[in-house]
């Protein structure tokens, strides 16, 4: 697929000449026009408006068509109704346009029809050096160069962030939502350029200081994480993902198809590629100011200084909960803010300035005990808490915020976060947002969370070491091509016992199992495995054998055996009765200590993803999984065991003995590497994998995997 | 314990007549001087400022002492040093005021001489009639009749709310935090009147819709939640709890007491009082303006109109996530509505107006999309999603809000929420705010937690049956009480196979358990009770017996049994090195298949609350556990059993059978009876207890007791 090139990407946001074909004769306030929006914003470009009736609206020539245009504009804009577009575009392309917006809808979004519209659109794009945003957009506002091109005006404050949306408003409204924008780019439908193409451009673009992308789904998901990673490393991405809700989720066959949803491979995807994932609206919002503000935050000791108590506790149970820490300051530190106080007041963090402020003048205290937070080595960054209340036109604590700007612009290098509180906060915040360097966020949480986040791009995102995957050069990747082959020509699409055999060529260690075809088989086998056994039934169509009476475990002695094999007959032929049975399989047993499980999934856009969690039925009944795209690095799988709830069971908890992380680690890493190099496996579950103290063995399996 | 008379109330927030003692001389802009304020609020009371200086303040008559006054003022107001408070306080019941407000701060907040001051002034108080509210307390503002007693002057914007705090910038910040108040008051340390005093008149006071409440601690858990659960039946009451974070828990011995944490008692409390709890600083003053504009809400189902498709999914996430429904619109509706779209665009809910707005009137169709929507019998609100860009100072979607503002006054029976997009939002949202009908949240996720909110206060606290806790007759107290009295008097703190009988006693099934003191007897009880049977040790040290070797399973024979007994006393002699050994329990071995916890932990302010989970070691691992206090009805003892993430497990689940869910909530029932009759036992643990399809058990269970 061939890239849109860097000078395209100008003359999409930023051409000398624009052709708007398909422009209406109504105009007014209120009506929905680019080629006025463009007047009235004093666009630079050349403007060309064209319609059938030629007739000049709002001053301006009106031509028929593109190919009477005096020259070849560099961008061309079409809003005609669908069933014209395609007759525009071929003309866009004779005329020598290389670059098309389609706002039109009714393709890709509505019916059948518009279905097969697009479809033509797209097969006469391709070939051609043109490329096609759209159709189905709001187009593009560039609020850098003052060129927008779109059916809603705009007066977007300009910032140095680019926005790619799939839905027209989070650039319309992107004034609101992300308190600004540089470049805004709504991708529509995606049939030619998508999210890739702008993001990349975002990361070469100087101008942008910050990625946001609203998303919906993508396509070329490889693609889109390679660039999303490179980009990730010199500006924040935050994305706004919608449609979390799923209305009916594809019948599973693995317990791993069946934990993973659609969101939870976003959420993996997301994580690979360092791209940020805001909870919700306001965090979406509160982030862009906070990226464009603050330079980093060193560490998570926060200091607090505040006009309440109360309000001081509040935001601590904020920082808690955003996992940040309360500074201990520095004793230094508090033996001089100590003489500020009355002496029956103990001066601590959050450093409450109510009693010291009462007696004395507030600016004069609050501007000393500020220095003296900023300037403890043991304090990384500070909330500041105050009131906002003008009464008789008069604010008792304006004075403030005059202190806190002069205060953070003298330490650049430690956020001052404000929480102000009354009825006259907005003009506070706005002075606070004038002076670059705070910004007014209206609660703790709000507060905590962007702290949070300031942390984690500069700590674990932006300098993010370059790990290399896992890779085990010990597997024998022929001999499992051999089982998947012949599983394949046989029509077989589930796979049970031969994936204990293709686990084992990737050095995963597993349990030692035998068929036995019958009774007479079975004790023999028994008596060669030694007692205690487990017992598993051998049927292609028995694809949950606990549920189905398929398993016994902990079989003693011959006596056992024989009672155990005649109720599972039994029970398989009454539970499954189409069940072709091949005999048993024998194992030794393991009882249960840890067990997890460890599968995989395949997602059609950004492949096979990883799934962790705890072994047995549970996994399903908890929910606790943790998610990764494969292949994994080792601090991925170190980071989906620590990612369980429940993880401190692999600590040594409550007597149980210690797990072998490293082993886990590894087999992890061996799973991951299996699933990349054998796409032919959509789903894979390694269920119980026993976890001991020193050995990791793989108790049963399942694979499904996609036909021929 | 008297409480607060309904006269005193009105004479602490609307005086005739106020002494305010400690008055300074200093005044002017920025000085918190609470003559001051009242002065400039043009405040109705004769007011009497007193200072020992007795020198004329802001032209106003200073008098020296209280005692000099030329009538007894109905309030005081002491502001003075805290070492000169008890010598005011004595004065004011001297000269015969009965309601005392003090402000200064340095006592039960402070160090040990404050602590010893607040008691003296608390035996001062306590045997007169007057009452005393503080210390540490910024005061009263009381909005509604213009009358403030306060350091801090305010202005706050009045509203039918009342608000408690314990922290005076809940109340000075009222207007920003809540959005307006009524009365606010800062009860401060409490000493004297308390949360209860002032929430009962809140009730009472026709003025008031709305309570809101600050807490970071309460005393007098009884009175308070009787209070507060006569109140939320009339009117809502929104708590803001702080202090959630817990820096260090006490040692607890059961997993009841360690699986309860203190945030999790005041959860159940506010749970068995109908408060409803806010989960951040937004939801509390969203929910302020959203119960004072919205008088109910039908149902679940949510109709959407909006101008973007993007924004219309991001609504279907916030209403998934917050438990709401999407309406599914009546064909009637449907049909209706198709006929102002362009036949390609097949109308659905979200009812994206865009492809019909585009082409005409945006206001004419907006009116009559949501008229439809509101009169369909199956929509019980709408969603209502626009833009607010303001261009040229034009907003082409301005026109919206008036038709908006028409339909919710036609159908106030259905809540119209707004969400507006774009920069000039405030401008919007204060026209809506003016219109009393509707409420301007800034996002979908905030509008779908108030409608959530909504429909909890009126269909499941506001018409709440009032349901009688679960008792039962058949219960042998004489007998529970005799073997407590008796573990008392041994000393004996830790109660173990003793609580079977006592759970026997109240009617929940026990395993059949023996003693068995040495080896031989333990022979001889097996045979009796027949194998398979489970040997656990009986020993007072043997604190956790399975973590200790002190539990054998499935013993099925006599070769094993005397293998486990040599065992176990081997383990437990080193693990535990110095247990004294009673002899072994010895029971019926029950397989494991569903195991859960019944437990209890006493509350000092709240008294009992029980805890429910999944048994075993796992209680603690996935913290997938539900509270209520005791004792508990038969609804609260269900929604113990379907608020567990896993409670799936129970309604025949993998192959499971389903449990006896009336058994369950029968024996929770019980627990929590017991616990009531029985203060002296501070913790309490059934685990686990087995769960089947007819029969629930007690295998093994654990009280604590409070000494003697």
């Amino acid at each position: 697929m061939t890239r849109l090139t860097f000078e395209q990407y100008q003359k999409f946001i930023n051409p000398e000449s624009v052709a708007i074909i398909g422009v209406s004769e109504k105009t007014g306030p209120g009506v929905f026009h680019p080629l006025q929006n463009m007047l009235k914003d004093g666009c630079q470009a050349r403007i060309y408006p064209i319609n059938i009736q030629g007739r000049d609206i709002l001053g301006q020539k009106v031509y028929k068509s593109i190919l009477d245009l005096p020259e070849v504009p560099e961008l061309a804009f079409i809003t005609v109704a669908r069933t014209a577009v395609l007759g525009a575009v071929k003309e866009c392309i004779q005329k020598g346009t290389k670059c098309l917006i389609v706002l039109s809808q009714g393709f890709d979004d509505a019916d059948e029809e518009g279905k097969a519209l697009q479809q033509e659109i797209s097969n006469t794009i391709a070939g051609t050096d043109a490329r096609l945003m759209g159709p189905n957009t709001l187009g593009i506002i560039n609020a850098l160069d003052n060129f927008h091109v779109s059916f809603v005006d705009c007066d977007t404050p300009p910032q140095a962030s680019g926005v790619i949306c799939q839905s027209g408003v989070f650039m319309v409204g992107a004034g609101d939502l992300t308190a600004g924008m540089g470049v805004g780019v709504d991708v529509g439908n995606a049939s030619d350029i998508d999210y890739s193409d702008v993001l990349s451009f975002f990361g070469q673009d100087p101008r942008i200081k910050l990625v946001d992308i609203h998303m919906e789904g993508v396509r070329g998901g490889a693609d889109f994480l390679e660039i999303a990673g490179q980009v990730s490393r010199k500006k924040p991405i935050l994305v706004l993902k919608t449609g979390k809700s799923e209305i009916g989720s594809q019948a599973a066959i693995s317990h791993s198809g069946s934990l993973t949803g659609e969101d939870h491979v976003f959420e993996a995807a997301f994580k690979k590629a360092g791209i940020m994932r805001m909870a919700d609206f306001e965090e979406f919002q509160d982030l862009n100011k906070v990226f464009l503000t603050y330079n980093g935050l060193r560490g998570k000791r926060i200091g607090i200084i505040t006009i309440s108590g109360g309000a001081g506790i509040a935001t601590i149970d904020a920082l808690s909960q955003s996992g940040l820490e309360m500074a201990c300051l520095s004793q230094d530190t508090l033996a001089k803010m100590q003489e500020l106080f009355p002496p029956w007041f103990k001066v601590t963090n959050p450093v409450d300035m109510w009693p010291a402020g009462v007696k004395k003048e507030l600016k004069e205290i609050y501007v000393q005990l500020l220095h003296l937070l900023l300037d403890d080595p043991q304090v990384d960054a500070v909330i500041s808490i105050y009131g906002a209340n003008k009464i008789s036109g008069f604010d008792p604590m304006a004075v403030i915020t005059e202190g806190l700007i002069a205060e953070a612009k003298r330490r650049p290098d430690k956020p001052v976060f404000p929480w102000v509180i009354g009825i006259n906060k907005s003009e506070i915040s706005k002075q606070l947002e004038q002076s670059g360097v705070a910004v007014g966020l209206p609660n703790p949480e709000r507060i905590a969370r962007a702290l949070a986040r300031l942390y984690q791009y500069h700590h674990e995102i932006k300098d993010r070491s370059d790990e290399k995957p896992l890779v085990f050069q010990d597997v024998q990747r022929q001999q499992v091509a051999g089982i998947i082959d012949s599983a394949r020509k046989k029509g077989e699409r589930i796979l049970g016992g031969e994936v204990l055999e293709i686990l084992e060529a990737y050095g995963i260690k597993v349990v030692e199992t035998r068929l036995a075809k019958n009774k007479e088989e079975a004790f023999l086998t028994a008596g060669e495995l030694g007692y205690p056994l487990v017992m598993k039934i051998s049927s292609p169509q028995v694809v949950h054998k606990t549920d189905s009476g398929g398993v016994r475990l902990n079989i003693k002695n011959e006596a056992e055996l024989a009672l155990a094999y005649a109720e599972m007959l039994a029970d398989i032929s009454s539970n499954v009765p189409d069940a072709r049975i091949n005999g048993v399989f024998l194992q030794k047993y393991y009882p249960a200590n840890i067990e997890v499980i460890i599968g995989s999934k395949r997602d059609e856009e950004f492949g096979p993803i990883i799934v962790f969690g705890q072994g047995g039925i549970y996994a399903e009944l908890h929910k606790d999984v943790s998610f990764r795209l494969a292949p994994l690095t080792e601090k991925e799988a170190r980071e989906m065991i620590n990612e369980l709830k429940s993880s401190q069971i692999f600590y040594g908890w409550r007597g149980k003995p210690a797990a072998n992380i490293d082993a886990l680690v590894d087999n992890l890493g061996r799973v991951a590497q299996l699933v990349v190099d054998f796409p032919e496996i959509v789903e894979l579950d390694i269920n119980p994998l026993a976890v001991g103290a020193d050995d990791l063995v793989a108790l049963d399996a399942r694979a499904v995997l996609k036909l021929l």
